[in-house]
């Protein structure tokens, strides 16, 4: 039996709860976890935001721990690895996607969350495949939210070839944030933070920004036109995207990590002088998570995060919900 | 002195007039015209819809004809070439996006009707870097509307390394579509054209069309769900843009050409879901027109033409303006 804390129905209050997740899958492995990270979209599925939660609701998919059992067909992974799972727990392994190692565009991909038990519990199990080594000097406590927050900020910086001689700009510092400044700042580019919070301008220069630009002033905006080769923005509600895209140099991309659910109204004039483009993408896939926790051990990067134990998984939950943790939330399980 | 047509407000009848150009400059060409096409931007212009027009004003920036002048500093030209201009008549060949051969880009270019008079005239003048040389077995007669309308469809072909193996989709068979597909087909592309018109969908078929899709039928846009990897629009109205999108595969690019006035309605979640990229560019450097020329010259591209001579241009303003030419309207000079 798996010993997990479930939500019985949208935005319920997280209790015990065991399940029997029966016989392990070939390709499977079972890892017993030791942290699991809190992401924003474990709260939008608790609240069935998405229109696809099942409950009982098991979240948790930034799981950092150790492997306990391997599936009879599985060959990388062994009994006692360090390993993390992020957002996707399985591909098909079969799509011109997965055949490309775009494995996190799969159309077939399932999400840890999303019809399976997630990690706040202390055991969960994924397909091999879905499942990365940790690197020895990169610590479990961690580990968790580089899975997912930090593989969706790193990953469009290979997307798009962004190179150390771009000038980018993060918009939002907070889980995603400071994980994007300090990749970008070890990926040797010159790095601006957009943040309104005086108190964040402070900390998103000791994470690497060697810039900060108050994005609730459309002057400060205006004088940074043609300033930026990559914006990331990683805030999941409508800003002036306008205003946004005029900061681009030609040639210039608005990417979104962030889950804005309004529709973006984009001055196509803007883009056409500019060549600009605007794009989005989902977490990455395991090689760019391997890459990534492979950059992040070297370059000392980590996100900076608070540990609850599991019992205060409530109390966890309401401080990602309703205060501004600094900057993860880590569940300690075992 | 430089006979001309022009206009002396907006959407006013084209009349004879004549005006002295002045000394040529240093790195200037004069360049006798033969042929100027008509683009819907001659229209726009015309009818001050961008408020940058001013009056008298000569329209025309498809120009091919043969240099009669060259400035002092002119190395690359002689008198006698066969030429072209298009829509920028000059560039300050001096900033990043010049130094790095997108002068396209270059914020303080001049375009060839913006400020200055253009190609409806006998003699029209630009810098020496803003004319390129036509291909020998290039007519002239169809060598003007190459200029800009081709160029405009054939360098995001080049700026986003579109390749042979690419599905793509071209929005809107006019003036620009119809050159998209043979540019498409002879590049190696499977083409899809997206076209309303019964008659279009064979004319599109013999232009290099592999296949067509009604794109009046939500049906057929919805069964082409994630078929290609590129698609071109070539349409200067708002269309249902989400519907467009899912058919994109993942990183697939939809890419405007057309100057939509109206913000674009962008759903975030379906760039997200398959890493796509929503862009816009403006015409092309003259680098990249050469090559153009090249390619055509090679591969017997030429645009479908209706030649009006000057005398008639009232005439061919109306044919593009309210009809629906075959299809693009060029002016024959002399």
């Amino acid at each position: 039996m798996i010993n997990a804390y479930a939500a019985h129905a949208p935005g319920e209050a997280l209790t015990p709860f065991e399940y029997d997740p029966g016989p392990l899958g070939d390709h499977d492995v079972e890892i017993d976890v030791e942290y699991c990270g809190i992401c924003h979209s474990d709260l939008s599925m608790l609240n069935n935001e998405w229109g696809m939660t099942r409950y009982p609701f098991v979240p948790g998919h930034e799981v950092a721990g150790k492997v306990a059992v391997v599936g009879a067909h599985v060959k990388h992974l062994k009994v006692g690895d360090r390993v993390g799972l992020g957002w996707h727990a399985s591909y098909c392994n079969e799509c011109h996607s997965c055949m490309s190692g775009d494995h996190n565009l799969c159309g077939a991909s399932q999400g840890t969350i999303v019809g399976r038990h997630g990690g706040f519990a202390d055991k969960v199990r994924a397909q091999a495949q879905a499942v990365v080594k940790l690197p020895d000097n990169l610590r479990s406590e961690v580990a968790g939210p580089l899975f997912c927050g930090g593989v969706t900020v790193f990953n469009p910086i290979v997307q798009y070839d962004v190179t150390p001689k771009a000038r980018v700009g993060v918009i939002g510092i907070g889980g995603l944030g400071h994980l994007a400044l300090q990749f970008l700042n070890k990926w040797g580019c010159e790095v601006t933070a957009f943040t309104s919070s005086e108190a964040k301008r402070t900390e998103a220069l000791s994470l690497g920004a060697h810039k900060t630009l108050d994005s609730r002033d459309p002057e400060a905006l205006k004088a940074a036109a043609y300033q930026f080769d990559f914006l990331i923005s990683t805030v999941n509600v409508t800003l002036d995207w306008g205003a946004y895209l005029n900061t681009l140099k030609p040639k210039g991309r608005l990417h979104l990590v962030g889950a804005v659910l309004e529709p973006m109204s984009v001055n196509v004039m803007a883009l056409m002088a500019g060549q600009r483009s605007v794009s989005s993408s989902p977490v990455g896939s395991p090689a760019v998570i391997a890459d990534m926790l492979d950059f992040a051990a070297r370059h000392q990067i980590e996100p900076q995060v608070e540990v609850f134990d599991l019992a205060d998984v409530n109390k966890a939950i309401h401080r990602l919900e309703h205060e501004s943790p600094r900057y993860r939330v880590v569940l300690k399980i075992k």
